[in-house]
């Protein structure tokens, strides 16, 4: 995702890899990640649960996006006085809303949306809080000592799990501090660092997931959470809601994501099973 | 839904019961469905699965639909080797591949897919396995009699649940079999009859699923099933994938509904947890 004039911070930053030349996911990408395993789905014997937490928003036309301007249409096809049935076209950015980020969103040849093994869909989660870092300093970028305090706490991150990060930040899905732009139009929202990613990545996890816009930070022109955790065949979760009723440890994250074929990601209904 | 010509004939249904003064869901409706309670959810107390099954198909353009045109098309908004990244626009009908059906979608004024508890869309699932008769008779409505020779064999119908037709149509989707057309234009698919709609409403189930394109089987013409079942509050399924690896009893359903503010439906990513 990009604010205005980054796609020319990435151009450049793609030259410079030579990933223009096509080499990601192969030489230089393969150089990155090869020491990392392959995300492998959590066992899912004998899960239960009692209850369901939605962690999805309902997403209108007005969703606050990460490019500023509307990502949904709705356009209506058919009127129930006249036709006898309602129905709507959706023209739609598919990165709006609480939606999923597939490898393929930032990697050359990632897995679609619809290519994501099932039982990485449906994994254990942990919910991370760090709202009163968030609170004091919108750019925090969640962090490995994040993580190692969070451990030392709960056990260890799930291998073939999905981590979030709970920022507090779902509360301000309706007004301007959802985004919170500065006079420059740079966002301040708080993400996972790339640190983290790599961290998470040793661990076997294989989702994360924000309650902000990004799973970088606001301020990044880089970018660099994205081109780390997407292109190792991992998935992102982006603008999720609910977390605050989601116990630290313990859930199960299922995972709505849109089965069309060769989507980067896309609106999905998620749900917490506690 | 409509086959071509479909609408005059929903029309003229809809002046004669002077539906097009507005009358749904107020006089009219009510008269209809006093009778039975509303929908209410399942105590979902200590539910447990081992494995998932996804009923979801993978849709692409060329998905069959109910009208017989493409109803998804993908618009490139961003490539990789030139943007750092990939992304689409969807213009996507709401009513294509693996989908909700909202009460919206047949009534004035029922609820969107937005719209649904959530503890309707986790619910017990049972499945009518009517893969003979629909083999036999492409017309086939699974019938009360059916759902009464399923309820000797397994046990009520679940209060609060969802009932699944498998007519093996699933295996069809990539075929003309699935639409199965003659030479006028009418579908010949199995669907729901109205009278199974209102003793499954007697009941308390709050949603019927289907593995063909319709909810009314595809020769119906007045569309019996969705103005009886739709506008009660329920909600449908339809094209469903994958039930063939569903038990008959014993089953969680979990509809990743869209949510969608005002949409009569849509595409859905849809598990069975066993």
């Amino acid at each position: 995702m990009c604010v205005p004039g980054c796609q020319e911070v990435v151009a450049r930053r793609l030259s410079r890899r030579g990933l223009l030349k096509g080499l990601v996911g192969t030489t230089a990408g393969a150089a990155v990640f090869a020491a990392f395993p392959p995300p492998r789905a959590a066992h899912a014997a004998d899960v239960s649960f009692t209850r369901a937490v939605d962690l999805t928003h309902a997403l209108g036309e007005d969703f606050p996006t990460f490019f500023g301007k509307p990502q949904l249409r709705m356009e209506r096809t058919a009127e129930f006085s006249k036709d006898g049935f309602n129905m709507y076209q959706w023209h739609l950015d598919e990165h709006t809303g609480t939606h999923l980020d597939a490898p393929l969103h930032f990697s050359a040849d990632g897995v679609g949306a619809d290519e994501i093994p099932m039982d990485q869909l449906i994994v254990p989660l942990v919910v991370v809080d760090i709202r009163e870092k968030a609170q004091a300093d919108p750019d925090h970028q969640l962090s490995v000592d994040d993580i190692k305090a969070f451990e030392a706490a709960h056990g260890d991150v799930p291998a073939g799990g999905c981590v979030a990060m709970n920022s507090g930040w779902a509360q301000h899905v309706a007004s301007e501090r959802y985004r919170n732009a500065d006079a420059e139009g740079a966002m301040h929202f708080p993400g996972f660092s790339k640190e983290t990613c790599l961290y998470l990545m040793e661990k076997g996890v294989v989702g994360i997931a924000v309650d902000t816009l990004s799973l970088d930070h606001g301020a990044s022109k880089t970018f660099d959470t994205h081109y780390t955790w997407l292109p190792s065949g991992r998935w992102g979760l982006e603008c999720l809601a609910g977390l605050d009723e989601v116990p630290a440890t313990g859930a199960t994250l299922v995972v709505g994501a849109p089965k069309i074929k060769g989507a980067t990601g896309g609106p999905s209904r998620v749900f917490a099973l506690v």
